[in-house]
Parts: structure tokens; C-alpha cells; sequence
């Protein structure tokens, strides 16, 4: 079972519900639909839903906000839904969880009540970044502030295996974020994490600069979660006012108001292709279950891809590789 | 006197040599050209150019490629034009320098040949940075890796002061880049930055995150020179890759394809906008010289600006004020 945190999201759980009950029926996978069990009932009444053994509610009578601070809504709040989301990965009823909400109180809760994997230093946040070739994966996008070579060596293992196996690259690429591509360069974390990469069995291509990431030069971005958070949150915001950008550039001008408006379904297009909230989230890597963190503003279609990537997580054994990984590399700590 | 070298760029000193002789013309600044002196003098004969008392030639029989090893190049070639402008400076004959070469090299001569300013600990690297209001300045932009927090609080006092006498920004806004707003957020040096930097007399608006950089949120970012160079990088990037995004969507329709036509120059315009080369390049700020790291390349424009915006820090006695502030907030080491 997959638990869906359906009440944390920015939109209406409606659209969350509405989501969980589209994977449940098209990849017949089982979810748990974890909120006010009166107004989960409810909705799934007005949905004329049919009621089988893919869908259960599960009640929870509070909610973390988006704008709550983590540690302390986590500690003030054990009924909220995310908590009782990762106690039922705790008790095992479920195998994952998809969340919309609030990213820091979605990482406390999960260290708080879901084991590490066997071996790994820290989970790490893996997610999305555009590229234009398509899509690249950043890891660490923002869990990890303080990191040692060793966590960064296992976040590339974690992103490699991940690529590997939910995102079908064959032997994908990684690549380790910094300012020049010359081994020598770097701070002395970035120096030490090149030099166990590269004796690695892997597809390491070496120091990849800025512009690498836009290029998508790898498939893999290895960075400390302070640099990931901040490329990732810039990149999607240049996406997102590009053509702000370019309409303060035109005014006025018919013939090129013409123009935006017939280029304008290309625009879309790539708007949704660079848009996070497509993807279906950033997915938590390193506990003992699959995780995937939606952004806040998910709807049916972000909560459906969240549960698949999920439930690919959990069928293709995504851990045990990991910890097979980290075995053969001499990683597991 | 400003020593502008004309050799280092990746287009050739002949643009270079017309940008840094309209900026003598119009400006009315003295301009040392710095490299083949033979090659300097054919060019001003065949731009029938008359002599006068604001352009000198000095000789420099070596230049540093793009591409070499700054520190070792540096070393090898003591009479490289880069080498020649910094020891211009030392020797007081020139006051700030303009170089459209390779950037690593243009510091590793300047730490050389040039004293910092007293009180500053380390020297820093200063950039535009494209925003949705225009353009914002970000420090530090890659000359320092490893930093502490009170070198971050200098480059936000320099920052200031660069903003205010050469932007003409009153009252700068300045942010520190983090991964959250709250206060209690970043890394250890990120939070002892801020308990500095909120106790001065400066429009210090906190912690910003990377939305805020593409937003415009403050006229002045500080951040360490790693996340600072791979920030940059990515911005850069994807303005200039962002109609290869929208292009790819286009393809083949011909509706499409009239209004990309239409809307080009407005494209044309934004591109133009966020492009570096436009800026005249980075500011390389704590040196007791002031100087500016052209874009590779720099073409005439970006010469005259660049000479331009050395001119302005020389004249506005940029040094001077950082001296005073840095007294004044009690940060002079």
C-alpha cells in the first residue's frame, strides 16, 4: 500500500483524492487515503466511487501547514496526516508514502518514525531538474546543508541507482557539481567526494560547471543539499518568468503580441515541461520505504505521477539494489 | 589611467582596441593599451587613429589563453599583457584595469601585482545577475571558495557600496542567499553571516532563496563564491538556451514558426538583456585598484562599459568609502 497524505497539499484534498483514486484503478496499485476520514467519505461519495480493495481511509485529525515550521508541528501535532502517514510505513501497512505538502515537515516526520536503510549516512532528497535535453536528476535538492565526501559518495550511488531503475537510463551518467571542470578544482569536500568517484565503477564523467546542468550533460547532479536547493529553486524560477521577461520586452507592439499569441501553445508546452509541479515531486531516498515529497501545489495529475513513481520505487526494490550498491562499492557505513 | 588588455579575449584585440579608444574619446579617460605593441600601433593606423594625450601603448609580448592554468600560467609568463596591467597598477602609473581574458588568470595577476585594500580580508569578484526587475548584483561570483563569515560580511559592505556609487542605488538592498527566509535557517557560516549582518546600519531584508535572485528581490546577494559561480552559471545558461526549450516545441508549425519570427525582436531584446557580455563584465572589488573581468568575449561594447565602470569606481573613490564603512561597522581586520 502507498499512503497519500491528501489534506496537506496548497490545492483542495479533492483534487488529491481525486489523484490517488486514478493510480489506484489504472496501475492497480493499493493506496491509503490518509485525512479527515468524514471529509475523505464524503468526497469519495460525491465521486459515486466504488469502493474495492484498492482504496482504505485512514483518519487523521489535523493537518500540518504549509507556512508551519517542521520540528516543532511535527512534535505539536502526532495526529497530523504526514505523521500518521509514516506511522503506517513504521507499522508496516504501507510501502510509501506521496505527500503535497509542506517539504520540512515531510523530511522531519519521515526521520522521525522511518528507519534508515541499512548502511546510508543520510536520506537525501532526489528531484527534477529541466535541462534541454529533457530532465536531469539533482541529488542532494536540499535535505543534506552540512555533508562529508562519503554522504555526497552515497547520494551519487542513491541517484544513480534511482535513474537506473525508475527513469530506465541505461548506465546513466554523473556528474559532481562545481565551479570548473578540472579535478583541482573546488572546495575541500567537492575534491575529496571527486576523488572517491572516480575510483568508482561508475558512469562517473567527472566536475560538471553550471552551464553542465542546463546542457544536461549527466543524467545524475551530485551536490550538497545547500547548492542543490538553491540551483533548483532558480532554475524553476527563470522557467517560470521567462516570458515575463520577454513580454516587458514587447509592450506594445501588435505584430509581436501576434506573434506570443501564436507561439503561445509552444510556450505552454515548455512551461509544463520545466514545471515542477509535473514531474510529481522530489523523492526522499535512503529510508526504509519509498518516498515521494509532491509540491506544494499538486493536483490529480502531479498526485497520480507521485504514486507511480512511488509504487515503481517499491516493485523494483529500489533499497535492496542501494544497499547492494553500497556493498560493492565498500560504501555501506 | 586605465590599462585595458587587449591581447587576452576570445575575439580579436582589434574590437577590444575600438571599445577602449571610444571609451578614451567619449569618456574622456586615459587608456593604456596593454600587448603587441606592433600589432596596437597597425591597428591605430588603420583605424587613422589621431594621437593624443589619453591612449599610451605598452608593450606585452606574451598573452595567457583562455584556457590555460591560471596559476601556473601566471608564473611562466611573466610578461604576458595581464602581467604588464597589474604591474601598471603597482607601479601607479594605472589606476584600474579592464581584461577580457581568462578570469582565473585575471585574479591569480591581480593577487600578485596588486595590495589589497587595508582591512579587507579577502578580495572578491562582483556580477550582475539578470533578474525580472533588471539586473541585481551578486557577490561573491567565484573568486572565493572556502569563506568565513566575516569574509561574507565585507563582501556585503563592499556590495553596498559598489551598488550605491557605481548602480547609483540609494540605499541598496541587500539579502543573503539561503535555503529558507527564516533566520534560523543555512549552514553554519550562513548563520553567523546573518547575526552579523543584522546588527549593522544597512537594508539588510535577511535571508533570500533562489527565487528571490530571478524575482529581484534585493539589489545585492551575497553568497560564497561556490554557490555564487554555479548560480551565475545556471542563469546564464537558461537565458540562453530558453528559445532552444521553446524552439524545440515549435518544430515544425507554421503558424508557430510566423510568430517566433514576429516576437524575435523581442527575444532578440531579452537575450540581449541577460546576456553577461552586455554588462561589461565582473568587479573584482577589495584591491587597491579597481577593476573589471570582461566577459571572453568582450567585444567593443563590453570594453567601453567595462572601461566605463572601472572609470566610475576610480572616480567615486570606491575604495575610499569601503575603507570608511568597514570602519564604521567595525569589520575592518
Amino acid at each position: 500500500m502507498i499512503a497519500v497524505d491528501v489534506m496537506s497539499g496548497e490545492r483542495p484534498p479533492d483534487v488529491i483524492i481525486r489523484g490517488a483514486l486514478k493510480a489506484a484503478k489504472e496501475l492497480n496499485v493499493k493506496v491509503g487515503l490518509v485525512g479527515d476520514e468524514e471529509f475523505i467519505k464524503n468526497c469519495l461519495k460525491r465521486f459515486q466511487f466504488q469502493y474495492n480493495n484498492n482504496v482504505t481511509v485512514f483518519h487523521a485529525n489535523e493537518v500540518i501547514g504549509m507556512h508551519e515550521k517542521p520540528a516543532i508541528a511535527c512534535k505539536m501535532k502526532k495526529d497530523a496526516s504526514i505523521m500518521v502517514c509514516t506511522r503506517l510505513v513504521q507499522e508496516g501497512k504501507a510501502k510509501g508514502i506521496f505527500s503535497p505538502g509542506n517539504t520540512g515537515a515531510t523530511l522531519v516526520a519521515a526521520f522521525m518514525n522511518i528507519k534508515r536503510i541499512e548502511g546510508i549516512l543520510r536520506p537525501t532528497l532526489a528531484s527534477y531538474i529541466p535541462t534541454v535535453k529533457g530532465k536531469s536528476l539533482l541529488i542532494d535538492a536540499g535535505a543534506n546543508i552540512d555533508c562529508t565526501a562519503e554522504y555526497m559518495a552515497q547520494f551519487a550511488i542513491m541517484g544513480e541507482v534511482f535513474a537506473n531503475k525508475v527513469q530506465r537510463k541505461k548506465n546513466p551518467s554523473i556528474g559532481l557539481l562545481n565551479i570548473g571542470q578540472e579535478k583541482s578544482k573546488g572546495d575541500e569536500i567537492t575534491l575529496k567526494t571527486y576523488n572517491i568517484l572516480k575510483d568508482l565503477d561508475l558512469n562517473f564523467v567527472g566536475n560538471i560547471e553550471g552551464y553542465g546542468i542546463s546542457d544536461g550533460d549527466v543524467d545524475v547532479i551530485v551536490c550538497d543539499g545547500f547548492v542543490g536547493n538553491i540551483v533548483l529553486k532558480v532554475t524553476e524560477r527563470i522557467f517560470k518568468l521567462t516570458f515575463e521577461f520577454v513580454g516587458q520586452e514587447i509592450e506594445n507592439h501588435l505584430l509581436q503580441r501576434i506573434g506570443y499569441a501564436l507561439i503561445y501553445p509552444a510556450v505552454r508546452n515548455m512551461r509544463k515541461k520545466t514545471d515542477p509541479s509535473e514531474y510529481g515531486g522530489a523523492y526522499l531516498l535512503g529510508l526504509d520505504a519509498s518516498r515521494v515529497i509532491g509540491h506544494g501545489a499538486s493536483d490529480a495529475i502531479t498526485t497520480y505521477n507521485g504514486v507511480r513513481m512511488v509504487n515503481i520505487g517499491v516493485k523494483n526494490k529500489l533499497n535492496k539494489i542501494i544497499i547492494e550498491r553500497l556493498e560493492k562499492f565498500g560504501l555501506k557505513r
